[in-house]
């Protein structure tokens, strides 16, 4: 076996946001987001969505500057209910209220997330059930550290990376059988060489399994890797490529990580701000696993529904069936753990 | 440490010859190759080509049924001098003539080869130095295997898979230093669970290290990360996709692994025969590090010339440092074996 196989894929509506008006008042970007949320919930064309997206680092402007100053501390400890009333962070408030009001699983881009013990911060994208109950939660792992010289330098000297592999929402049907299958690699996640971190034994979408990554993530092919084949139908990037790297590589790597894995694969970006000292190259998109685009916003604020239909996947699983010929006897499954 | 860095890279001209007329009588086959690789050796616009490239299974019509037919045993063992004076393999003789004659590298595409010992076929390529000494040698790792209905549908029952990684071809400044480190990797490539093939220790090219695939094996994310953490500079992939796959993902593929890798990676496929039994769909490339076609062939037999310079890679490597980025603290290193 060289996957898993998630028991439970129906279709669903898919809406990315992409978020514009991110400015320095936090309180604004909060509610401008829950605003866009509701929209996005009463826009789909014919199907409701199920799955809202936001994009990275939403409550704060696109800087590592700015970083310590809007980071919140969140304190979520995965496989444990979490109390969003005595949560201290407003933004996981906001996102849990518009993930009930809107009835959606909200994947809550990125924010600045301080961690109250260690005192570091981390660029964090925490996952909402239509009940409003947070339900998974990933750190970026790669920290985006970038110099092209002449044309684009960015640092992230105050985040920290994340010491544990992408979070995947499992699905409904996993509960059970399939979870007692997987518990055994449920560790700790601020626990390095950590196998990886399944949330949301409670709370599961009743559709699919939903993988997560932040950004700049997606350049490191294990991360998709990783949540593929523990059973991902779909993995889910909020991103925030700039004007050097998205017309490079933003489509390229999402239907790269889309065809190598043969899943759905998405990245959702914040809305371009040329007043802003970082500048977004949009695009946000949804990429089925055959490689083709689905749906592709521009540069400006916008909402973009993709209908996440089964077919094309069980179908290149089937013609190309590459999930079922690799070597692992000549070279290590990345998904296997270290 | 998350790659190593191969000592040698210099310009150099890297040449595909998409190669037609492949029909079933295999002399004409050859000698038609030969005449081919002396045009290229000749048609470079400037500088002299060389490595040149034939495409996947170049002495024989595209299909298992006639694999077993047109297989030779080759009888390579990786570190040992081969002598070519008493191989019974004709297409080994022709390119090793060839490589002479032009005085340069040449990948010599892939042939069926048969093992004497176990009677099994391969879908192998060999490689060879300008003085014509069979230097390298690789067998596809990934069988094809394919079902598209209405579309496509091949099969590769009469060929076996290698059992064995990727060769590399190591670069002359490895001889001393750097064999050193590497001689312990070294194994012998019939087993299993096998590290990697260093190939080429007493014939080495001047200018890069270069590692193979074949067709197939560039679904499979794991070889090309192997190749490009053992330093390797290019990497090249004979292959033939068809009128299905090819507009889908022949070009998507190479940027991608290119990419990810931040490596030069090209394909050379054969010219296409609207007669023949399999129609390839041509397009041969070279792909710079950023993800860049440098050439592309049309569909017809054609020879094409790509200009590999170091700057691309080290700048990009040095804009987006991934190769040093990597968590292997948090998933393993598919390059450190099993």
């Amino acid at each position: 076996m060289t996957s898993c196989v998630a028991p439970v894929f129906n279709p669903f509506t898919l809406t990315l946001v992409q978020l514009g008006s991110t400015g320095s008042d936090k309180a604004a970007n909060l509610q401008h987001a829950h605003e866009m949320v509701m929209k996005a919930a009463k826009s789909g064309s014919g199907t409701k969505p199920q799955v809202i997206v936001l994009p990275e680092c939403f409550n704060s402007p696109y800087g590592y500057v700015h970083f310590p100053t809007y980071a919140e501390n969140i304190g979520y400890t995965p496989g444990e209910e979490y109390d969003i009333q005595t949560s201290v962070s407003e933004s996981v408030k906001m996102l849990s209220s518009a993930a009930k009001e809107a009835g959606v699983w909200l994947v809550g881009g990125s924010i600045p997330e301080r961690d109250e013990e260690t005192n570091k911060v981390y660029n964090t994208c925490t996952v909402y059930s239509p009940t409003g109950a947070l339900v998974a939660l990933h750190r970026k792992v790669h920290l985006f550290d970038i110099d092209i010289p002449g044309k684009i330098t960015f640092k992230v000297r105050h985040f920290y990376p994340a010491l544990a592999l992408p979070a995947l929402i499992v699905s409904a049907g996993e509960r059970d059988a399939h979870w007692r299958r997987y518990n055994k690699l449920f560790r700790h996640w601020y626990e390095p060489r950590r196998l990886i971190a399944l949330h949301s034994i409670k709370h599961s979408p009743e559709f699919a399994r939903i993988g997560l990554g932040i950004c700049y993530d997606v350049r490191f092919q294990e991360l998709a890797m990783i949540s593929a084949r523990q059973g991902c139908h779909v993995v889910v990037y909020p991103g925030a490529f700039n004007l050097t790297t998205g017309p490079l590589h933003w489509e390229l790597l999402q239907r790269a990580r889309a065809v190598d894995n043969q899943i759905f694969f998405s990245m959702c970006s914040p809305a371009r701000d040329m007043t802003a000292g970082y500048h977004a190259w949009g695009h946000s998109m949804v990429v089925d696993p055959y490689g083709k685009v689905l749906v592709e916003a521009d540069e400006s604020e916008m909402i973009v529904h993709a209908n996440i239909d089964p077919e094309p996947l069980q179908s290149v699983r089937a013609g190309i069936p590459v999930t079922k010929q690799r070597r692992f006897d000549v070279y290590p499954n990345v998904s296997a753990g270290k």
